[in-house]
């Protein structure tokens, strides 16, 4: 059963959105993935975003755009943990997009990642996860652990071969 | 019968709003104001906004601060047109509400207004409602040319006295 | 008879503006373009905007980069509804349009859609001609529903073929 | 056993962190509150958010200003969820805080909230633990009723009084 | 005859508006000073501007706050040099009217300085006026000579009582 | 004998500051050209911006990008107007020359043009002249007037072809 | 023998700048405190920065607001350490003093601190100092732990008496 | 001995912090290289910037993009200075990083230089050293010789070319 719904309001938000998707299935994390868009389809947001915690879901990653109206309504819709991610794309770079996520008004929090943060969206779902399910928190450990390993092998090549050979 | 609705998400909002009524008011124009928060109310203002243009609303303006969902989702939900007033009073002035309002995706558009601009949106209203209503663009005009001669006044009272005195 | 008015102020401008002109003959509305710069011929804008309601012109859309002083130039001259688009283009990547667009004073409002924004700009006329077209409003809502199945079969193809083969 | 963790890099943040400690009281929600200067005080914030998963912690809200590293060394220190809020007070007015908390590197997230949205912080928070506590999520919704029914509240004023009576 | 004109869009300039006056007079350069809008009164505007040639002036200063079209437009109707001031006052702190003012297309130049610099907008009339005017070129080193010596003396009053007695 | 002095702080910012010579060239007004750091050669500058006077320069355009110091310490050394062209190029896409060229304390004013507004500073240079040049005012007039002629020639063809044979 | 020079451009920045001076006499470090402003005594400029270097001033601290080209300008008159802060005071806030001092052209740095950072300014010459002065890094040392036990002793308290008595 | 201490978040910053290093082997300055991660080594970071004085090193560069949180946290492990340099990249151009190092609260200050300003935090490296070291300080002055003479023969090239061969 899907835990984590991953909702988008365009198809040119793909690309993006489907680094959070790869993640989640590299954390083991069944997914549910949806084009759902805030201004032309309320009503299948609210049905779907009102139903989601019916089907077992325990975290909304919403990913949008410009004025991104999405993960605000989900947060408004859905009452577990919503993460917000503002795609750049605009001519604004993405500032549109994450004054439209995290300036939430007092009472519907968007957990907001940073501009095109899709991975980090998915890790922030996992850790969400992780509350209720130890076998996860070892999974993000682990993958803090390999993450480290990697600057430090990185860091070991520099040593040896320097700059001008890296 | 109302011909404008004036919508915002919170009783905060009133000072800044009831210059748009008040505006409104001095042109003639039946309007309905409510507070209803896109946010707190996702239900109530799906009903609200769907069933207005039945109520004979003509014009929708809606102002909102912080990330500014309302006006967005009214345009979603009405088909006639959404005026928004991006509201400051967060940290970021305005900035954040006016992306918000403004950026909205192709397809779905709102006419926004200056930060705090609560007496244009009612006069960019009354506009709108002149495109079917002579007797409402001779207003527009009267008030434009009132506008006018006030300045001339204010200037020939500087011709007058001097800056010094004025 | 044409019903709206299209201006811009230089034809660096046309691509962007073209858009406008295309969804308006998509809804089936005539109307007029024009390139008119408000810093080089302050004349020729001021006799354009003036006349444009003896021609019919209920709507007029005006697109501008920088410091765009045309869209605010039109809603002086002219009492029925303005709509500004703030063209990117410059060092400022529009944001210094958007702000010559939006910030207008109390009593001249402009009806500002997002940067670059001049498709909207048309659906923006369209709903400001709906006020007094039943028919325009039915164009209107079949838009709104053709936008929404656009959404729908995307997400049915993406449940469909799954985000690596979408 | 306290589940939230509160942390802020000086006592100047007091004021506004302490309405997160009132949210989360609200709740039901124990917390321990802490004043730990990420940069005054490396070592004892290793220390303490290191420790916090033994303590029972299961969520930390960090809240800081400026150069906001709290959060992110937070985050770095502590596997599950780190909301972090930030924190106006500079001649940024906060910018330069949320760019700070919410621009993490890639594999790190902060669930970022609002500038100064500490009491967002603390409801995200129990969102956070709703996702392994049924009767969480229940005053979640409790809370979020709440929040409609004194919205409708007041619009039942304003339609009653007027806004003029307002 | 007056040699430089300031006009304002509106009255609340008066304040900014009135130093660059003072200023003028201190150099003993006669000046007109009209309040006249761009968006209200762009006929009357077209017509200051115009003849102002035909009346002396050599100059304009002119003022303007939010989406500041009077500079530009004088630009575009008067062949002299025309200095405009970014006026302050709107939520935006005067960004946008620096923006309006400063950005000006290709071909009609307006001569900007800082935001609310009134004073040096007449300083800089007065280095204008200089290049056909040696007396006035005199005054100008004259007013710099001064301004170098108040920070000489204050200086020498810092190494006199140190800061603590400043 | 050179009226105008051009100068640069560095020779990658000749591609703009050409643009400014050839304008020049086109009034038939004689101009030196300079590459003089503010920041290498601090006397190097003081030397050519206080002789400037002596060699019968009325006017520099200097013109910088990032810190630009240039323009404002010309100010500080020459009597005469200077103008100010913030150069792009930076990470701030000129942001940061806009504010250090434009934001010029009380007593030292910079005429400052758009971003990269090099042709405009060279306008800008000739209506300073026209002030006491009546020839020069002839020739923005004319300057002027063909600007307007080919905006009208542009419409005229979009008239003729329309915008998709544009 | 003065090791440390405090410059600011105006008296207006005393209350600001004499922050360093006080923070510099805690650390017992002499300092000479001088107003020059770059724009107004650029003579008196060059000569004071020139010969710093033969009066023992091993580092500068400027500071100034708008466009503060003084750091600047110190950095290429002086070839030891240049620390520059950036002052409020304008519209913008400081970020136009920020801008202007650093983003400094390659060649020559200025070491920037935060937006009025007066005190930090100081510490930071006191930083410089010590690599030269084992007792001076004593001192930095432990005005560390000094500010290390201050956040402390808070802590303690709020963990004795609770936000609410704090 | 090393002397300078170069350190980068990620091996993605090697292109940018490579340019520090190669001006510091210009001035025959020894330094170690590291890539060590603030948010993903948290221990290594608190490990080598504590040992570093150990180690000999004076001076920490510090390069880091977003979030930037490197350059703060070495300068609350290290009581020599610590220069940061704000890394572009982000969607935010680098603005993010910018704020993240230099808004240091009070006590901790990061001398930041310009964005991507590597080899400026390079030469300011061998300013700092150069207060005890009078080669060094000889190093500096023939470095600012050498550029002089650089614009110099650009300017004399400029002289006999003209622009339009340059």
């Amino acid at each position: 059963m899907a835990k984590v719904g991953i909702v988008m309001g365009s198809d040119s938000d793909m690309g993006a959105m489907s680094k959070a998707a790869a993640q989640l299935e590299e954390f083991g994390i069944e997914y549910e993935m949806r084009i759902i868009s805030a201004h032309r389809q309320p009503d299948e947001l609210v049905e779907w975003a009102r139903s989601a915690e019916d089907r077992g879901i325990k975290v909304i990653i919403a990913g949008a755009g410009m004025a991104a109206a999405l993960p605000g309504m989900c947060a408004a819709l859905f009452s577990l943990p919503v993460i917000g991610v503002p795609l750049s794309g605009s001519k604004l770079n993405g500032t549109d997009a994450l004054y439209s996520t995290v300036q939430m008004p007092s009472g519907i929090p968007v957990a907001t990642v940073a501009i095109d943060g899709t991975k980090n969206a998915a890790i922030l779902a996992a850790r969400i996860l992780s509350v209720a399910d130890p076998e996860m928190l070892s999974k993000i450990k682990e993958f803090g652990a390999k993450g480290k390993e990697a600057v430090i092998a990185k860091d070991a090549r520099l040593q040896e071969v320097g700059y001008k050979n890296y």
